[in-house]
């Protein structure tokens, strides 16, 4: 099969799921999960071999603990699947209407983005996640899963086209890719014809590579150096707590914080207890020369420190005079990812939330929060860094696009 | 100056047009219209020379017209800015807020895109036009005119500049290319570094050399094969008026009707009737083999007719026998612009609605009033095709985005 007829496959089952009634939908979800659970012992059959090969080729560890399939995985699949079964479905809802002085009501209603690619790595339930929100939402989903993986979603696959024939729906809905062939993967970037949506999500080179390649709109789920500012104003038991959350609580994600900037004027008395509490936590440290020397013995920060995203238990600590510095650091060295300010103070709230123009900006609270569940979205596709159309978590509602409807009674132009 | 140089310095005045205060804003808008006002006979002259060159180069009448400045043009642009300057600010908008279990206020905020490079060619009040509503979103704008109108443009351009200086504004946040160097437009659509969206507005041959080169978000403002259905359970005066206009009103339009469809059951007693009116106005006719036989003289329509975007009195004409053989005529035929139905039916008027994926779908209206003005929008930078983003008339709301804000007092994640 060429890359432009997997496109065009899944181009001509578009329609259809973009009509599909919201208890058909819900059913392929039900019967799905239905379906992982029962079949966990072939999951884990054929994750075994995708395992075993990491083994053989001497993956790293993290990257063997992604790439696993266990029995929580399996619950955590089933029960995304029931969720976004609950979930309202998008698709034709008219989000908005007001009447124009000719009496024409005028709308816009919810309607699916028409076919879309993920590309991704590692994590099998991506497999699952990204058709589950797809379908929900109207759209065909083409999946293109890592090699690493191709065993466990081959699994799945097949499970996800054993649902949509048990349910009555044309399985061409989801499309794999298990080919390893880079120049297919780069005409299927071409096939603007038919696709109308990438959605990269994995490491930084994968997500270049597919910008590069791509003649189809992209949206990009890119890093994060996420900073969390503590204001001269700060409640500074609180900042502890959300510092500590916002670094430690899942240091390999894309919202945990990479920098700590910390006012001049609370420096002194907050980052000595805070390096403690850090340390103790066994994030390593890596600061300017004012933190080195509130923090004894941590590392000295380069340049290129603050630009990290580590994902990891390292912290690049920083003492900056002024809101206005913290400002600027974050715009000079930030990812436009997740920003927030600790503070008792109106304005540098304010002005913060303002000036910063991250996709999620916070105010008192930890930057882990950055996530369509936590933010009340349901569920999520990941976090779009790409900024036009959505910026931030992506839901259902991020997976579709509105039309503008018409309701008139002769209304002409004059 | 280099392409690269130009998008930089876009970019280094965005920060500043981001947080522009809306009094600012306003009074760049005002001081402009003034001058635009009071240098007409500076504008009538140097589009003069862009005339000449016209005439002398033989360009079509139909160009040339488009390419007058004239005292109508000149009064319309500056009732266009004061229009634009009476528009709400949309930037720091809050859209929307909802409270989450623990307590977090979770809203979205419009922001600016950024940088915008527009891309047209003729009418010179583009300038203006996009000059206004970038500035009033807080965008900084590129404009890249068409080399017929480089007179007129550096003209205005020069007024641009004049009002943000006199405004205190920086006049970086308007660059004019000037350049007729492909290779430099080229290079400029490589800036995305600096150059978060690029919007083409012209011929076909233009916005497709755009999007092929642009390594930069393209939103396309193409072509309109637009049609309208007369259902069998038409209210067939309301028809004819809401046919008569959507053709006639102003043929060289994107939301021109170019196709009629008409239900079997009513074309023998509607279509004579229709053609007659039709012929009156000066349409020529383009039928099908049914159409021909109530419509005597007319000229038959090839199958290249059907995806014909005519842009003049010439119309497609063909007789249907069901609402699906309108809709699939509609999907296989037309380009997703705009698309009406004209029915009394509940069930025909829904499921258009619901079916049909254009960007404006309408129940008994002509597809003329898919304009910015005529939705309420206040005013449009031209009608997006792309789906992605913004989807039919973009107004002031669709040059920003939103990123998600958070209000909290400590909320971490657990």
């Amino acid at each position: 099969m060429k890359a432009e007829d997997i496109a065009r496959a899944a181009e001509g089952a578009s329609n259809e799921a973009a009509h599909l009634s919201t208890d058909s939908k819900n059913e392929v979800l039900a019967v799905l999960a239905r379906l992982i659970d029962e079949k966990r012992d072939f999951l884990f059959e054929e994750n075994r071999k995708d395992l075993d090969r990491a083994h053989k080729e001497e993956m790293p560890a993290s990257l063997i603990e992604r790439l696993k399939v266990d029995a929580k995985v399996v619950d955590e699949m089933v029960a995304g699947l029931l969720d976004v079964r609950q979930l309202p479905d998008p698709v034709g809802e008219i989000v908005k209407t007001w009447r124009r002085p000719n009496g024409l009501l005028v709308g816009r209603m919810r309607i699916p983005i028409g076919v879309i690619a993920i590309i991704y790595e590692s994590r099998p339930n991506v497999t699952i996640d990204a058709f589950s929100l797809c379908l929900k939402s109207g759209n065909v989903v083409i999946l293109k899963g890592g090699h690493e993986a191709s065993h466990s979603n081959a699994a799945l696959y097949s499970l996800i086209q054993e649902a949509c024939k048990r349910s009555r729906v044309d399985p061409a809905v989801a499309q794999l890719i298990e080919t390893r062939d880079r120049q297919f993967l780069y005409d299927l970037l071409k096939q603007s014809d038919y696709i109308d949506l990438v959605i990269p999500r994995g490491g930084e080179g994968l997500i270049k590579s597919v910008a590069e390649q791509s003649r189809i709109p992209v949206m990009k789920h890119d890093k994060g150096v996420c900073a969390v500012f503590v204001d001269e104003h700060a409640d500074e038991e609180m900042a502890r707590k959300v510092c500590l959350n916002a670094k430690a609580q899942k240091p390999a994600t894309c919202n945990a914080m990479e920098t700590l900037l910390v006012h001049r004027a609370v420096a002194p008395r907050f980052l000595p207890g805070m390096g403690a509490l850090l340390r103790e936590a066994g994030v390593t440290i890596k600061g300017c020369a004012e933190t080195a020397a509130l923090v004894p013995g941590i590392e000295r920060a380069s340049e290129r420190d603050w630009y990290e995203e580590y994902l990891d238990l390292v912290l690049s600590v920083r003492v900056v005079g002024s809101l206005d510095e913290a400002i600027e650091h974050i715009r000079t060295y930030g990812s436009e990812h997740t920003d927030a300010i600790i503070t008792r103070d109106y304005n540098n709230a304010w002005r913060f939330l303002r000036e910063v123009n991250s996709s999620l900006v916070l105010v008192n609270a930890s930057t882990r929060l950055n996530d369509g569940f936590q933010l009340g979205l349901g569920a999520e596709m990941g976090i779009s860094t790409t900024k036009l159309h959505a910026f931030g978590p992506m839901g259902l509602e991020e997976l579709t696009i509105t039309k503008f409807i018409a309701f008139g009674d002769g209304q002409q132009r004059t």
